[in-house]
């Protein structure tokens, strides 16, 4: 094991996913703290005995002492506390992340960190309509896909750190994409998807629609309760990756909104046929 | 009850629908015929015991001895069987459907009809991405809509027939509509989300992204297995509705495009405020 057990590992940000991070190495004995906003998400973790030791301040013990530092922030909150805290690290730390934009993170980062320090950037791909530490678990990464998106500034020894501590936490799926690479595919799976689903729930305000949906409604909204302010960050700071896929999709939509004004029945059982061919790809192995 | 045990009831097209009803009225006693193409699909219902008689034939002692009469075809094939077999249907007898557009065919079968026959529109809101009568389970209708759309042309009788016929399938809300506030709800609830499911499906033909995808992606897409043959039938005979929701749709898209272009992050925290309020009416009981 590359991420050897006497490594102490810091959790900045004890949310959904903070949480659920703790959870998942806690199995293995790891020696867990916390730096977070709210008192009551360390008192949690605290008392459920998923961290050692956890604090609200900037505690200069804690921070100093982890050799790994997870950092599950908002992205503009992870750029600021680089920033202004990074002296504090321990020497030679190793951080990663849990952002869901890469291309606008990773090398501002990587840019204005410390000589002796290494930002290895990962995305697990998992998450849950609800937030906050108390709903964390480790569960959520079973069956998940965990992407780690390294640069040229990374070392093979950071690379393989992050890919196992992948597999640590449980993920099903752990590979590697570039930081372009990821945008260009969460701005498709992930943000576009989000995108369609608020727009469906918006787009109509027709009354006691409730009394006659099926589930294919139900299935393509669930996510159209979504956080406001992390997601309205996470479109912004992936907004050209985001604009492209929207584009196709859009364009795609015509082409079929045209052969229905057509009646184009032969095109249209066409792109149906296509549909069905290539969603048996997409099925949970 | 209204719809009494010593009715005989007759299937016309026994897929997963017809199917689903045979195994749902039989559980009452109903003696239950069924008339479909498919000879496999008869031995099956009748080796399992959820009908009692059944032909691939026009057999002219079934047809004329049912006092109700469920149409589980395409919609142009259920038009042409009235246009072409009504004359075999028992007098008096009472006939409804299940098919999934209502203003193009209720009317027109109407009209055609013999003056001692009538028709009550029903639409059941439930399916599968499986087929055939082999894959039929009355569980579809449990906590699924049953829509009942009368017109002028239909006695009070036989509208309390159908709701209590929706009843007795084990559907959770029975309700009436007219059949154009039915086309726009369906047009909406139902053909938009395909029409959606199959664009996000075939717009990005990018290899490997299965591997990376979260459920977010799955959910959307989970019904782009689609039957083209019926849903391009069902998009066609609703094109009207149809394109107005698909407009609706895409002017919201375009609207969240432009905010995304502008960086305009209140307006769009402000969609997904509101996108997460009205979900909330969706929630499953």
């Amino acid at each position: 094991m590359i991420v050897d057990i006497s490594k102490k590992i810091l959790i900045v940000g004890l949310g959904l996913l903070g949480g659920s991070y703790a959870k998942a190495l806690k199995r293995f004995g790891f020696y867990i703290s916390a730096i977070t906003k709210d008192e009551q998400s360390i008192e949690y973790a605290l008392k459920e005995g998923i961290i050692d030791e956890g604090s609200t301040k900037l505690d200069e013990k804690i921070i100093g002492s982890a050799d790994l530092v997870i950092f599950a922030l908002y992205p503009h909150v992870f750029v600021e506390w680089i920033k202004e805290n990074q002296h504090l690290l321990k020497e030679n730390a190793l951080l990663t992340d849990v952002t869901g934009v890469k291309g606008s993170i990773v090398y501002k980062i990587q840019d204005m960190l410390r000589d002796d320090l290494e930002f290895i950037a990962a995305h697990p791909m998992a998450g849950k309509e609800t937030s906050g530490v108390e709903n964390s678990t480790e569960k959520m990464f079973f069956g998940a896909n965990y992407i780690v998106t390294p640069t040229k500034k990374n070392t093979p020894e950071a690379i393989s750190t992050c890919l196992e501590l992948g597999r640590l936490l449980g993920f099903s799926c752990v590979t590697t994409l570039s930081p372009e690479e990821h945008d260009e595919m969460i701005g498709f799976l992930s943000q576009l998807t989000h995108c369609i689903a608020i727009t469906l729930m918006t787009c109509n305000d027709k009354e006691n629609m409730e009394k006659f949906t099926g589930d294919s409604f139900r299935d393509l909204t669930r996510i159209a309760k979504i956080n406001d302010i992390m997601w309205s960050e996470l479109f912004i700071a992936n907004k050209d990756a985001l604009l492209k896929q929207m584009d196709m999709f859009i364009n795609k939509f015509n082409d079929l909104k045209q052969m229905l004004e057509n009646e184009d029945v032969s095109s249209m059982r066409e792109m149906m046929r296509h549909s069905t061919k290539r969603r048996a790809l997409f099925d949970k192995k």
